[in-house]
């Protein structure tokens, strides 16, 4: 019954945010790809909010930018709204949000991989891979179609087995009425991989005209809009307010009341949940003590009148999801036209992957996105483009590409998810990073364009504006360096005014700047051979000038790390082998295999004394 | 476990092309109306081609129009090409047809949907009706939600126990990867409602870059583009071209060697598909002697390099498809995106239905589209514009609305449904009509829109304007009767010139126009006092008088007919009880419990002796 169908050098299964970036940066690095979908027509779906970006995930959607990926260009094509939050707060955490219009994000992913070279997209459900002599070497559709692979990234996200859960009713389901991926899983698992159960909550959908928006907080976008995209050089617009809503005493208590129908609560779903993106009843159970929680109604699309409720995910049964939502103040009237569910999916356990996202034990055979244990369109498309550029080196015959916990949001989640693994749903958040200061989303190109183009996801003309932005900051910052300020009656006015001291004698334009009471802008009339510079190379200028010192001390500490990064292990080494070692540091390390002593330093349950006993073990028998 | 979630007049189940005409006649007409859809993504799904109209079931959609549906507005919105087919031939078999944007129709119709009053879209699963004493007393959904409805239409698509077939692989589904309905066929069959399975087919759908489209035949729409409805007065464009191929002998070959491995031919589907929409297999096993078939090329969309193959449906194993396709001129590299398959799904016999679409048997539950046998949107919209009238009219406690096949093709359709059954999917043809030269697609609003004003769902502004039309056709008919052409040098050569005798005395204009190598046009510069009149109005003055003696014959039988349907049978009739029927008479007079003597008389089965029995009876027992 089997036939042959193809060869391809990569094979692509799922075509949600994660599937896109892998198969986008496998066929522009010039594999042949091949993509394959459950449905054409639910291509890059945002089945939860349809948001890009927000705390840390902004930061994530940059660094693929950064890197030539995709996402941030199609949120910039596709957004309704878009803010930069956490402007109260130092430009570590700012991070970019935009509301996206779901339907339209899709028709731009379809458009954007109908249209690439080396890139076939094909409406199949792959049902099994063949692995020989340890190495990937075939997918095998539903239908018997056999296609010979060199590598495949599986980035099936809540497809798997997936089962939707409703208070007592459960049933085999996809997402938005799409059909699951049910034959896939025995196949993963005859060929030794290990599968978990996680799970994933999803709010209502609700209809506009059934909210009274007056008793509603109206949220409008930003003024002046920041796009993700470095290219993105078109005027941006906002197209719609969003509005935020309260839970109350009384929504708090119906679902008190009812968590014993919850699927979760009585013990009917075993599968873990996203801790940092709980359903309103984990909410109301783990934070007893907040009086209200926020929720925002955000639209799905400019040609829909579906609103989403975010904040507000559920798996208890309709009816007390009708109930409690319209005790909401502005919703008695609330008309519900998706409602709120649990989903759980198979998912692999990413201790078995390498810092490449390729299984260790299985040649060529990559997994990305939720299959790898995370949460989130953002994480996803992350490990994507990292899992498609790695299956197309390994193709290539190229060396390895992994990014450092140093350089960005994205080496910092591999690294843990490889590291450390995951027990819920994994999800990025600036606190993760020891280096915040240094991965801010506004410094995502610099930090990983050159990584980009060395790639060859960054093409020339992109890399030589980069380049001429990087020198225009270089410059500038030497000037104000450099140029003596004089006191003045306006300018002492001015610093008085902004309640600070008034200056003597002259001063370095950049230790004004270092004020906190004072911005680069503010200065100009006191600054008279000012160039002319873009907004990207000022903030720049600003932010390296004012954090200069936090931003020394954390690149100190990067040096200390490669140091201990710059000493390999072995592959394969055995642990056991190496006196010295707790147990429990022995056997986790026998599990992570890490690469070098710093990501055997990050292991959970391995100590300095173990650390010294690795580096007296490398000395002795000569690693470097 | 159940739970009380709302009570509506009517419930809609499907919001296919059917349930959204229903849906929103219902609503319009001022019920209180519920659409169930399994996924609100898919709502007007164009899970075939994605075009609206063709060879009479152009007449559908203007006739749908005429009365108030909404089929025709949401075509002119989003059509990428529109042409009137059969041009050459009689204005009877002028049709229109336009190649539509399959994701702007959906999102057209999902808006339109949304913003109607008194409809509430809801996306779940209806997997039980209840009845109580004969009738339709509520639905029940999958998670246990509880509706009161008054009355309930049942328009499921091949959506209710979906199977696709390819090949010798079968799986359950719905079209495009939807989930399929798998609960709702157990509770109708328990509520005693009988039902089938049919199947129908899809053919492939292609990438645009794999096409060599020197070796096809372009195919453009029309310079002058006429509206599906007739309220559209903006200006109409086209925005693409399509194409023509050819199969050839050795893609028959191909299929012919392959025949035992199609799910048909083997005899793995029992259900009966279209007989007029048939496989490439059925086609070339029925029309052996054709030496090729035509196909087209189609767009799906402006935003997706995906192609539409009309003409090929297939059930055959995708290496077989991948084989036949690839031997047509242009398809050597042929890329499929979502290949060919059957699918497989429950539906009743109409045999069960009134001509309103209401079940004989239940109370307050109606049937429309695919779900009663038929092929195609136009048909399946067509009748859920009469079954959501009358459900709206049954709630409202108002007369049923019917339409006679001397008026539409609408009554045609239906009547042929409940009067003669179907053995496979019905689709509309022209021939069906015994009154082709009355039912053009030029002339619906002229015997439609009177009857879609009294039903409400035509508007005053609208039936004035109509009335106005109709006004000036009147008029303008009087006129050319009465106005002589006295005859001169210039018409003389004019008339020799189209090869019709010169005139020697004066002639009315109206004997001119009826020569059948003029128009109405033509005969501008001879008839001083023509008042300037719209391009719809001179159309119908032309035809009306160009083909009066037909039209009048035909209009004579419409008159026979009216006195055969004024001579109603009792309903409930036992014909058991009336002798001199023959047996088979008898039998089918009992299952299809005709209204009337007209219905009697066109029953299969029923022969005009038969007839004579069933006056007399009448006669004798004081029937009218």
């Amino acid at each position: 019954m089997g036939y042959f169908l193809g060869e391809y050098d990569v094979a692509v299964i799922g075509a949600g945010h994660a599937g896109i970036e892998a198969a986008m940066a496998a066929a522009r690095l010039g594999t042949k790809t091949i993509l394959f979908t459950l449905s054409l027509d639910a291509i890059a779906n945002l089945p939860c909010n349809p948001s890009i970006g927000g705390t840390a995930k902004g930061h994530l959607v940059r660094e693929i930018d950064a890197l030539g990926g995709v996402m941030g260009i199609a949120a910039d094509h596709t957004f309704l709204q878009s803010r930069m939050l956490n402007r109260g707060k130092g430009p570590a955490v700012h991070s970019l949000r935009v509301q996206a219009d779901r339907r339209k994000y899709h028709a731009y992913m379809k458009k954007l991989l109908e249209s690439q070279e080396n890139l076939d997209l094909k409406q199949a459900e792959v049902t099994k891979i063949k692995v020989q002599n340890g190495k990937i070497t075939k997918v095998i559709t539903r239908l018997g179609a056999e296609y010979t692979v060199k590598t495949c990234i599986i980035a099936s996200g809540t497809y798997l087995n997936g089962v939707i859960h409703v208070g007592e009713v459960s049933y085999e389901s996809g997402p938005d009425g799409i059909v699951p991926a049910i034959g896939l899983s025995k196949s993963l698992e005859e060929n030794g991989i290990t599968l978990r159960r996680f799970k994933t909550g999803t709010p209502p959908r609700v209809h506009r005209r059934s909210i009274n928006f007056d008793a509603l907080e109206k949220q409008s976008g930003d003024e002046k809009i920041i796009p993700f995209s470095f290219t993105t050089d078109e005027k941006l617009e906002n197209k719609v307010d969003c509005y935020i809503a309260y839970t109350n005493e009384d929504t708090h208590q119906i679902i008190r009341d009812n968590l014993d129908r919850s699927p979760i609560y009585s013990g009917r779903i075993a599968a873990i949940g996203p801790r940092y993106c709980p359903s309103i009843e984990d909410k109301i159970v783990r934070f007893s003590d907040k009086p209200r929680h926020q929720l925002f109604v955000e639209p799905m699309g400019l040609d829909t009148e579906e609103m989403y409720l975010q904040g507000i995910s559920s798996s208890l049964p309709e009816d007390v999801q009708m109930k409690f939502l319209r005790s909401i103040k502005g919703f008695e009237n609330l008309q519900v036209m998706r409602n709120a569910y649990a989903i759980e999916y198979d998912c692999c356990n990413p201790l078995d992957l390498k810092p490449t996202l390729e299984f260790k034990a299985i040649k060529g055979l990559f997994g990305a996105g939720q299959f790898n244990g995370t949460s989130g369109y953002e994480e996803a498309a992350a490990q994507g483009l990292i899992a498609g550029i790695n299956a197309a080196r390994l193709v290539l015959g190229q060396a390895e590409v992994t990014l450092a916990r140093s350089t960005s949001y994205i080496g910092t989640l591999i690294d843990d998810l490889v590291t450390k693994g995951c027990s819920d749903p994994y999800r990025m958040m600036t606190s993760r990073s020891e280096f915040r200061l240094l991965l801010r989303q506004d410094n995502a190109d610099e930090r990983l364009t050159p990584i980009g183009y060395n790639i060859g996801l960054i093409d020339e003309e992109r890399y030589q504006q980069f380049m001429e932005k990087i020198e225009q900051i270089k410059k500038e910052k030497e000037r104000v360096q450099k140029v003596n300020i004089a006191p003045s009656v306006p300018l002492n006015e001015l610093l008085v005014s902004r309640g600070t001291a008034p200056m003597v004698t002259g001063t370095k334009l950049a230790d004004l700047i270092r004020r906190p009471q004072l911005n680069y802008l503010d200065l100009a009339p006191f600054d008279e051979n000012r160039p002319g510079l873009p907004d990207d190379v000022i903030e720049q200028v600003e932010i390296q000038i004012k954090y200069a010192g936090y931003i020394k001390k954390q690149l100190m500490e990067v040096e200390e790390i490669k140091r201990l990064e710059q000493k390999k292990l072995p592959e394969d080494l055995d642990y056991g082998q190496i006196n010295g070692l707790r147990l429990e540091a022995r056997e986790k390390l026998q599990r992570v295999q890490p690469r070098d002593i710093g990501q055997a330093s990050r292991i959970s349950g391995v100590n300095p004394a173990d650390v010294s006993t690795l580096l007296i073990w490398l000395e002795q028998h000569g690693g470097k």
